[in-house]
């Protein structure tokens, strides 16, 4: 069998540790990587060993940082009487993008996944804990997926939360904007019918 | 606009200049390479750096290599009266697959594009030129892609050849295996038709 020069393998032995990365892929991404400029290739190297040792998490969300408490955290011009629960720090980014959401976050590093061995004490609740008992928070709104197990996570936070004073809350489930009707899977259009507003 | 902290920003900007990966694709990959165990991304990094400092072309047939001749070009397995011209170095990989081939490579690094500026002095054809004449070379392969300018490429290549009291030939051009004869285009059956062989 055929090899590539030890450089290129160990290259692309290593690109496709990424998942969704394939034979195929890393080895596009890797020739890439040998053909184009020598400073494309080594800024990239750079840039991941930078963010690696540049970034931590957030001593207060525990979103991935740069800076302790993160830049949200530290806002003057957020609403420090909302916190925002999501699973991983690019969900973050996904809300962000709305314009709509101003308050704060916390993240939680995963779901609740009973086979996958992910429990209560495997998620990071202790900030989050701490925060609901401040006085300031007034709402915790649940962003966590609407799949199995953010369904599972996001019901076992509410009964968390409920002992202490605050209003927790779930974003909709419903149909996505554009969607047509006949296309919607039939679990969706039951959980828009329960979750009707008034107009 | 929200943005992610800078080195993450910077990550995702260098991930993105791979082409096919797009902002959601450079997300999903700085995100993993952020959460993974920190080696992995250090490895990653390393990699490339290493891929890029320790490879350059072989000066006998341009692969990308290590060594110099490339492991192919100073191997005793190879068949020296054989050159296969292929357009790019992970060219060679597809066709080392096959276990069908044991002659020796040419790589192009392009193909003839007038659009694009490249005329014949922009392709790698001085080494080419040189083994031509060397007398132990009696066939060359062109294996450049049934594409608008893979085969003006190889058309130019075997009038370029010609010259040469060697034999000059085409990968043959038909209906991929396992293809349904029904939904081939039209200029692939032509080319299957005018390439038939007697059985």
């Amino acid at each position: 069998m055929f090899n590539f020069t030890p450089p290129i393998t160990r290259l692309i032995e290593e690109l496709k540790k990424i998942p969704g990365i394939g034979r195929k892929s890393a080895q596009r991404i890797g020739f890439f990587l040998l053909k184009a400029d020598k400073k494309t290739a080594l800024d990239l190297a750079q840039a991941i060993i930078e963010a690696r040792n540049q970034t931590f998490f957030c001593s207060r969300c525990n979103n991935i940082t740069a800076v302790d408490p993160c830049e949200i955290c530290s806002s003057h011009e957020r609403d420090g009487s909302k916190i925002c629960v999501v699973e991983e720090p690019f969900n973050i980014y996904s809300i962000e993008r709305t314009h709509t959401y101003k308050g704060l976050y916390h993240v939680l590093h995963g779901n609740l996944s009973p086979m996958k061995g992910i429990g209560p004490d495997e998620l990071k609740l202790t900030g989050l804990e701490i925060r609901a008992q401040n006085g300031q928070v007034q709402e915790v709104i649940l962003a966590t997926s609407p799949t199995t197990e953010g369904n599972a996570t996001a019901h076992y936070l509410a009964d968390f939360l409920h002992k202490y004073p605050i209003k927790v809350t779930r974003i909709a489930l419903g149909l996505p904007i554009g969607a047509d009707i006949d296309y919607v899977d039939s679990v969706t259009i039951g959980r828009a019918l329960d979750g009707r507003v008034e107009m």
